[in-house]
């Protein structure tokens, strides 16, 4: 791989935007040549317009960028795109059709037709869809809901196994998933908030689509019925979910632990760069996964997984916990990418 | 009610311990005569002896007592113990052997046949156990563990109106709820914790006894169906938990609410003192209950719920909230004795 | 004092506006007739314009009335401040011109040469300085900066036995004096902030005007050099300050103790409703005063102080904390007014 | 380099012992042989014995360990001592006399008149103690306390520039500084405690010896007047501190930050492999720098510098902030070892 693609980052300043930026430092396959945003930071270098609000330094070639508009005539390959749902829908539109590979993480077009909804773990096939877009060159792709990824990576090797019936899942979510200045400290600190707004929903929902089948021009559904209820906790980075599940077929724990433990998928395979290694981490502690400890295994692009153990109302019940602005955002959207790189489509 | 009735405190040094102390101060029907602790503090001024950690002064009266030894010579008519669980099934006994009355914060009599554990606002005629128990004048009484305490109140008047099959219930629980020193800052400070020791147990079996039906020597237990699955969060005060229910009998969301918010029962019509008013509070904002913010209605006695929905598994899922170490450990072992009181059997 | 005084609160539905009608539910004194605040309010019935932040209810006869525009037609006699600086300046000074008595805690005003910056306890005589404002039956007086408080609450003592030459103050501040949203938890959890704009020159100059001397139209400033470093901390509510000081004579350690704790002054004599009793706690145990355990001691009107100790390079060290949102802001206020009350111009 | 230096951990299953084990990791001078601890986990596996409490897995070599003895038959030529103040004393000396060199954490040794407290930065010349210690190819070098180091790092380019007359420092500390289990949730959630045992005269002795000169046989203390006040605050790692100064000679703010920046040292010239390059950051940004984003600058050895400013007591006022775990406990011991490997003593 001679030469680097160039990629750009729409809605570089905010808080998606920066960890995009942060994660694509030193990435082998692709170089930051362009950062946009609102037209409050347009003109000014990125590190003057940006409140960087990551633990590592601005990288050093990003800080001296010119932060430009938000309009396909930047100078790259791939956009990846942090904006607001208020305003994603269209920009990346606009981009695809310009011949932009748009890999988005924001909502707006994950339940569109002929959009996949990425995870390279689990549904790396569903990139066949792009076939059918009507971009030429330019493409869009969408990366899940945070708290969703987690939870299907999870799932994943039970649904290919022992197939699934029904999913109760119960989050607990750190306050990076809201972005910046996000959570006001009176709001969550000493304290839990049992709503997020939209959350529940998008987790019933999402799962649906990217677990179901490829057909010629859309997704067609798993049959799966998923309940969530959705909390805020006072934690920083890293989400926990208490996940309950009745398969279709008997299993034994050590089945299923088994299954999670030689989960290997297309990235691994493809030994992608942020492809972790291996996808699923199983602990045997009573008390793990927590996010604190946990949540930058792999990069932060691993699912820690604990506390398998029968349940009285579903067949299993078990902990999953993942870093919801690596794996769950930025990360995943990245590994997104490098599956099109991987599979030629770059 | 001319004259108080003599209490005494086991663990007085303990954190439930001091909880009782704090609540007790001031008490219309109790009186604070006794304290009694380990070994390490007999003898001392229970000033000098204990390490306070709640954030009211301690009360005056009892600061200035002398600590006995956990032996039935204490000058009172009740005690309330806050043992550790390793120690405390046998000084209870041997307490209402002596013909004390022991309102006991600890597991190890809970299931036994003969005692009562008791929510007076739930089964208050289980009471009817006592006259059973081979003490004469000397009594057991348990308080269920914090975690089942919320849960139970906010079950009761569905159980009562619409009956029910199915409870599952996922945890999001203080750290007061282990005592002190308890839960190390390096183990919870922008962590979550999913597991608890003995917890989910205890949130599955005991609902079963106190929402069962007195028999002549025993309880039968209710048949009902729970899973549980309990997390520590950073939160100093204040059990919030998730719960899905299956009826027995259709209900509306209506009807639902208005079975909260209309529950009254024995406490209340006999307006004992720590008997909250209302017993419920069921909140119609959808951020709503949050342990900061709601923990201390009814004097930390009341139990708050919020967010009754439809659910895709159970029939309807909702969020309760209630205070661990008031109506959870030391407030709801006083209002058992308040209820002695007021039934006449103190 | 058989009617209450009417009052209204400005700027009602942001954080200090929330914290005065808390603070005034059942005041013998005061009684809550209007609340105003900006545009966007305005109409509305106060439970409906309002994100409220605290941990207690709405009073229920504030959160029926309707939000008035902050402009001199209200149906009151003394107006309670919580405005932002941006705009306190000119509408206080509307108020004042138009009759009413003005009890600010914005900081516009506090340097004006005719305005008290007032600390009931320390310099109740600056009061004086109303009679030569130009407002005839209106007033102005302001409350002083959170941080300042609770450091000349505890120099007082000082300054009148002992004389003081030079003071070095360091603070950790609580989010809750940021108002509201204020602080996001990405900035401040897991975390210090060692900067908070522009309190330090406010704790650097305001005690020279409220330690001054009243002369006929003005406060001569104290000849006192200060020092001060400001920090926020993850502490929801109290100011935590360390405090070094240099007096013109010696003293012991005693001696210093015994002024805090016999320091009373006049609104202990005029038995104010919210003059906490004592003013001052001094506190022997080595790691007290904390903010979590002491903020609420006086209902958040004590200053609590500990560690005296001489010092190297001072004469003394020792710890001062006090509650911010109380004693520092909408409680302080709410003194002022009893002060003035108590003096009959009110 | 062809060899590695085999090295022990004494108190390896304690926090700091737990740093050592992480932080020499893949080191490119030592390799962890041997661990030791206290009689309970003797003859264990180290994964069996330990309760790791760090975010990275247990280093795979050292997993497989049997825990030993804390006693002289290890096989390796350095320990690194992390034990409890209680035994670190005797076991320490018997370590050295019987020929091992012993790089210590714990403060036992740190005021014999032959054994150098070091910085490597600060007093790479206090070294030539060792040649004077009975011990023969034996020796003990300790490091100092996790608040000293941080400082008198920050100090060093002033002394050596500008001469040093007074130094006022207020601590606001990370909690993993009272290891583990160490402060209690309880404690200091939602709080400060403005007290750390011992603490204060550490600060206020320690960078004399350290700032000292290097006399035949011993150190004479460098002339200054220090005044420590230490906190602790709820961060898990990093110790902040707000620090006063009065120089013998006059400087301009450009001068003391161009003394910062250009700081270079011994370990810097000699490219040790844990030394950082720079040695400390200067940060223009008014508020900065904050433990959560600078603690990790360096691989948690740098020292992180800002706010300097004028002061109206001393000549001048800035905030320093280091990492209490890596660069003020096992990575400042480590630097000491790597120091000595540079300058051909092991």
């Amino acid at each position: 791989m001679s030469e680097k693609t160039k990629v750009g980052v729409l809605g570089a300043t905010g808080s998606v935007g920066q960890k995009f930026i942060q994660m694509l430092e030193n990435h082998p396959y692709f170089e930051v040549t362009e950062v946009a945003a609102s037209e409050r930071s347009q003109g000014k270098k990125y590190r003057d317009a940006v409140n960087w609000i990551l633990t590592s330094p601005i990288p050093e070639s990003v800080a001296a960028l010119e932060v430009k508009k938000c309009e396909p005539s930047l100078d790259c390959r791939v956009v990846f795109s942090g904006l607001d749902a208020s305003v994603a829908g269209e920009i990346e539109t606009d981009f695809a059709r310009a011949g932009y590979v748009v890999v988005s993480n924001s909502k707006n077009h994950r339940f569109d037709a002929d959009v996949p909804l990425l995870i390279p773990e689990v549904n790396p096939d569903h990139l066949g869809l792009v076939k059918i877009q009507p971009y030429g060159k330019g493409a869009i792709v969408t990366n899940p809901n945070c708290s969703t990824i987690g939870l299907v990576i999870a799932l994943k090797p039970l649904v290919d196994r022992f197939g699934l019936d029904a999913v109760n899942v119960v989050t607990m979510q750190a306050v990076s998933g809201a972005g910046y200045p996000g959570v006001a400290t009176l709001d969550i600190y000493d304290n839990v908030v049992p709503f997020i707004g939209g959350e529940e929903a998008k987790v019933e929902s999402e799962p649906l689509k990217i677990l179901g089948t490829l057909l010629k021009d859309h997704i067609e559904l798993l049959p799966l019925k998923i309940s969530a209820q959705c909390n805020r906790v006072p934690v920083i980075d890293g989400h926990t979910e208490t996940v309950q599940v009745s398969l279709k077929r008997k299993a034994t724990k050590e089945e299923i632990i088994d299954a999670w433990r030689t989960f290997r998928s297309v990235p691994q395979e493809l030994n992608l760069p942020f492809a972790p290694q291996p996808a699923i981490y199983y602990f045997d502690q009573e008390n793990y996964p927590q996010p604190r400890k946990h949540r930058d295994l792999g990069r932060g692009m691993a699912v820690s997984v604990g506390r398998l153990r029968e349940c009285t109302l579903f067949d299993w019940k078990f902990v999953v916990m993942s870093h919801n602005t690596a794996r769950g955002a930025a990360g995943g959207a990245i590994l997104c990418a490098e599956l099109m790189k991987g599979k030629g489509m770059l």
